[in-house]
């Protein structure tokens, strides 16, 4: 590896800062890492850690520990990032940062190589402090979480599990928070499943249609009732399930030509009131009641997780009010995360980053105060969980 | 006009045959006339017909007329093809035509070049043997029937009006038959009437529905009623209105973005029941009762139109019977003709022609037999309106 060097001095001197601004200008675009694990692993050594790098395919994965013993706080995230959009709709460079009213502009800013630059910061700082703390800390990054996610988190999770490493509690830096720092910690997510499907006629013309057989007309009752189900009401820790297409075309191109199929797509994110496998059944038993000709594939994203209130939500919420004060509140709401990957090996898994609205937007920004702020949390984590008297 | 010369020569020798023979080889794809009509005016001029060329546009039309009194019984039809399709499914090549099995081959066979050839045939004859009928015999030719329709049989209808000069019979030569020749002949149309939808929404996250508004979701009670809808039961002289969606088109290109819009086209057949007002009414009350935020543009292609059994109906019936023994049913399906554009002015309007299956598609063709017959069915209709004694 040979990242690029940054062209750009940073204005600021905030350590969190100063390595977010070299992360930035490495234009790490899914499953491209562009350096940056590289970057963050020297940090890492430097600190004291055991730095592992576990490539699948194309995407770059690293494992960092330092400490034998357990419990094993881990901080996760991705280098990755999603492609820049309209260049145009962008008011500076999305890969060089630029800082205007505060805002530290940049593809990524948010999402999230302030998670990961914050974490590196506090790690330093809690090391230096606490050379001998007990337990272990661990940073598990990829840089395919934006994408297909196949050879990123999954596959560093399958790895230690087969070698009998296994975390404990592990700290996401996802942009969580939705106005201010820290209102909001993720401490599960919906499920995610996806339907595509085809539906089968025969095409005619549109002046005879008793001779074909429109796949349209055959759908459009189940569209409907699909529509028309409550899932459910949600519960105590989940939202409602929700049920949206993302998709639907049907037509033969020409306009006295009814269509010979229909595909769609659709997709459910889901509470803990149903697993996949229920989920499909339901669905099938709908279209069952139809005279229609079907083909329905299938796409689990990743089952619902939760981690309950405990030693992690509590000193999360501590760390928060502590910096910020404020009282956060714990959600399972938003889209899916690696934490769909690192829950099930047995790990409590929190998600706690920045304010997410401008994420995967153009001019994707985080707010300058933010980020000492997170580092302070993340620091405060670390102290609650690994120092007994903290 | 310099029509290409025809190169290969016909094998058969029955008049009809040979006028179709060379109007084949003329690829007159719509709206390219290819030389058609210099033919077909050379054969009426020779007949003592005044022809007089009417282009509208890329459109080639001929308006060809023997005697000035009335009644005025005018044979009507169009030069213009649909294209080949799929040059390699054709069995010969489109535009030569060639013999085999008892069946003459090409695009333009049944859909209606051998229409124009049987018409031409059956008045040289009704001339030759009656020089002086009483009346006025007509043909009204266009290029652009398959095409927009716009300037073709339209435009010279309303020239015609415009003058003064009224069709009191019209034989439309269009392909009629569905088993054998003569078993149908159409004494009206259907309407047609076109919705152009879209349904606007707000895009967004699959995760965050709350946030977005589902094109889809809006539209989806809408569809199931609008299928769900008894138009009407028919009448004695048309089928069932009918609603068809030909396209329907949603979908952001993402699998986690909902859709900012949704695009449907849809069309009616509908019967006397309705006007095109009062079922864009219905329509319109339709959506009215949902929460839905759309535009919705209406194109209509015809009005329904119907000609009563009378003397026209009479004549083609009674001139079928003679010449095949067939009892002729008199039907209003089918698709759209340009009898919707000569009935308004006031005539009387059946389409005789042709067995269709094979029309629009591959290896078009036309049963050889068949075409002495329709010449000869033609000139008894001829007879039958024009001669009181017949």
């Amino acid at each position: 590896m040979n990242p690029a060097q940054p062209h750009t001095p940073c204005p600021a001197s905030d350590p969190t800062v100063t390595l977010l601004w070299d992360l930035l200008q490495r234009a790490s675009v899914t499953p491209d890492d562009a350096g940056c694990q590289e970057l963050l692993a020297a940090r890492l050594s430097a600190a004291g850690f055991s730095c592992e790098s576990m490539p699948f395919a194309e995407v770059s994965n690293l494992w960092a520990r330092r400490g034998d013993s357990g419990p094993l706080l881990c901080f996760a995230g991705h280098t990755d990032v999603v492609p820049p959009g309209d260049d145009s709709q962008w008011l500076s460079d999305p890969f060089v940062p630029e800082i205007r009213d505060g805002n530290l502009y940049a593809r990524g800013a948010a999402d999230m190589k302030c998670g990961l630059a914050a974490m590196i910061v506090a790690i330093e700082q809690f090391v230096a402090a606490h050379p001998e703390h007990a337990g272990s800390i661990a940073m598990l990054i990829t840089s395919d979480e934006e994408g297909p996610a196949r050879n990123g988190t999954l596959k560093v999770v399958e790895t230690l599990s087969a070698r009998g490493e296994s975390i404990d509690w592990c700290v996401l830096g996802e942009p969580s928070s939705l106005n201010t720092l820290g209102d909001t910690v993720r401490n599960g997510r919906r499920g995610s499943l996806s339907g595509i499907l085809t539906v089968h006629g025969v095409q005619g013309h549109v002046a005879y249609p008793q001779l074909a057989d429109n796949p349209i007309r055959r759908f459009a009752p189940v569209l409907a009732e699909l529509h028309n189900t409550v899932w459910d009401e949600g519960n105590a820790h989940f939202p409602p399930t929700s049920f949206q297409v993302v998709k639907l075309e049907a037509g033969a191109g020409a306009v006295n030509v009814t269509p010979s199929s229909l595909s769609a797509r659709f997709n459910f994110r889901y509470s803990t009131e149903w697993t996949f496998q229920s989920l499909q059944d339901r669905v099938e038993e709908i279209f069952s009641r139809y005279d229609i000709d079907y083909d329905l594939k299938w796409h689990l994203s990743g089952e619902p997780f939760l981690t309950a209130p405990g030693k992690l939500t509590d000193a999360v919420s501590a760390a928060i009010e502590e910096v910020t004060g404020t009282v956060t509140e714990l959600s399972t709401g938003g889209g899916t995360s690696d934490g769909r990957f690192i829950s099930p090996a047995g790990a409590d898994v929190v998600e706690l980053g920045v304010v997410n609205d401008s994420i995967h937007k153009v001019n994707e920004h985080v707010r300058l105060a933010d980020l000492p702020e997170l580092t302070a949390i993340y620091r405060r984590v670390i102290e609650r969980l690994l120092l007994p008297e903290a």
